[in-house]
């Protein structure tokens, strides 16, 4: 393995920042080619990283918490981890970023700082539209990339054309897929289903997504029937969020049932560990957290309420995209980008 | 109770038309006042109406297939079982008409006959939307509304508000809540979160919908935070799949982790009743079916895979429907309305 450098959010998650800490230090037992970058205030990050051999301190004085407007927080505090991180990326202090912090601080920041890749159109150089991508597992036992998950609830129809390409990429490359089949999230999978919209993606889809099979729907998220769920933040949000509320209901019903007979209980023991790790893996945990495809560095989110465990995996998943050339790669899968 | 007359489609639904018969005979049994309007083809109901006290025939020799194009087999099989109800509806030889047959046919031919309720916009009298409307159970131990279900994947902004109003109104008289809170459904619940599209509709319908308490999201749907969920079609229906798709792939990790030990497959025999009830009910038998609400008439529409006790509860909830006035009272609810 070759070296790479993470940049670690110290004061990202709800948890108190001793769980970041252990979760670094039990990534660099995990990997040791792995240097880590922790951004964070100085009475916290420089101790940790003066007793360390392969960690350096990024001092960040300010924090954005989850309370915070994202687009302000990001442009008014300048001095928080998560700006500080994004600049660093930039400049390539370190190859990747992860933080458990306020997704759409976190979008803001790398959208600004880190930078989407750019195209031309009518002389001049636009950016992409970056999206929040995840994969959850299936029932077939692989995992379902879905993007966006949420930055973008109104996009154009080259967005989504781009989000396709980017998403075949991750799958391939981080979901280990070789040929991912690319669906494209409507109400109903036969090819005349849809919103306008959609109908609008359809033919644009199809001639520029390698993979692509056309129409899916909400129940082929988790069915393992595609690799790459393809829609804008919006239906990508209400997507993610009913299963996540689905799953809560069927397991505070099941509890309701099992805890009323002494049979019931024992069952419930029986089943409690697997329940709560699927739960995990449907929050993303299975890869890491949600990356920002279409950014010219690697940036990785993990969900909120943190733990040691999922700390080290997402460090460890920075590394592994960052190794892999997931950013260059990314950016290949797309025409016409400039640079 | 007062008598009523329901028709029911005797060629809806994915078993033999033998299961529709004996659930016919299950509803005239619970509901001394009802009197069913059977249609199908002569040798179906003829027989079957002979021999009853409370059925009439209505001879339908032609059948909409799930595989036909549903606007297409409306305009061609005029003498289907789901054109010929909806005549009658529309006649007032049946109040309303139940049918597990196929969903996209049933809304052409019910808007086509039964026909919407209409406004006066420019000297002209429009019809409305109708929206398909059902109801899903929720954590709190009650029912939720969701409208619309998958009709209309693109909607202007009076469509979501009368969505808003007529939801409100099924929530009282079907699901008994006296005070529904109508949420709108978004990806987020701040008030900020939005499409441009939801973003327009948070205004009007704040202004013109009774209970409304801003955006929600997908998990609210089955929370019990929220009594109605106001969405267009295409964000309704990647939400139900989402959820349907959820509670098929946590069944199946929960049966993989039990059966694979003794213990396991006794705590699989405690809990298997209590997850295929869960799933009928997420499907919408909870209340019979799905119903389409700004009709002229009370129309009930059961998923395919159906069974007597489904179709003996949809015709007992098409029932309940007309004798709490559903209909006029869902037209009350709006503002404007010609006839």
């Amino acid at each position: 393995m070759s070296k790479v450098r993470v940049c670690v959010d110290v004061m990202g998650g709800d948890e108190e920042p001793q769980v970041v800490l252990d979760g670094i230090d039990a990534a660099l037992a995990a990997d040791t080619e792995l240097e880590v970058l922790a951004v964070g205030p100085a009475e916290l990050v420089e101790p940790f990283a003066a007793s360390r051999d392969r960690v350096e301190a990024l001092v960040a004085p300010d924090v954005i918490t989850m309370e915070d407007d994202p687009i302000k927080a990001v442009m008014t505090k300048r001095k928080s981890s998560i700006v500080i991180a994004c600049r660093a990326v930039k400049k390539g202090t370190a190859q990747g970023f992860f933080s458990a912090g306020a997704t759409g601080a976190i979008t803001a920041a790398a959208t600004a700082y880190v930078t989407p890749f750019r195209y031309e159109a009518d002389g001049k150089r636009e950016p992409i539209r970056p999206c929040i991508t995840t994969a959850v597992p299936n029932r077939a036992g692989g995992l379902t990339v879905l993007c966006d998950m949420g930055a973008n609830p109104d996009v154009e129809v080259e967005d989504m054309v781009r989000f396709g390409q980017m998403g075949a990429v991750y799958s391939q490359l981080v979901c280990g897929v070789a040929h991912p089949r690319v669906g494209l999230l409507s109400n109903g999978t036969e090819d005349t289903k849809g919103s306008h919209f959609t109908k609008a993606c359809f033919p644009a889809m199809r001639d520029a997504v390698p993979g692509f099979v056309g129409n899916c729907e909400g129940t082929d998220l988790l069915a393992g029937t595609v690799d790459v769920v393809v829609t804008d933040g919006f239906a990508g949000n209400v997507a993610l969020k009913a299963t996540e509320g689905a799953a809560k209901m069927i397991m505070s019903e099941l509890k309701g049932a099992l805890l009323s007979s002494l049979s019931g209980k024992i069952a419930a023991l029986l089943i409690k560990s697997k329940l709560s790790a699927l739960k995990e893996k449907l929050s993303g945990d299975a890869v890491g957290g949600a990356i920002l495809l279409g950014l010219k560095g690697v940036v990785l989110i993990g969900h909120g309420a943190t733990s040691v465990e999922a700390v080290k995996n997402g460090t460890l998943a920075t590394a592994r995209a960052i190794r892999a050339g997931l950013v260059e790669k990314v950016a290949g899968s797309m025409d016409g980008l400039v640079e």
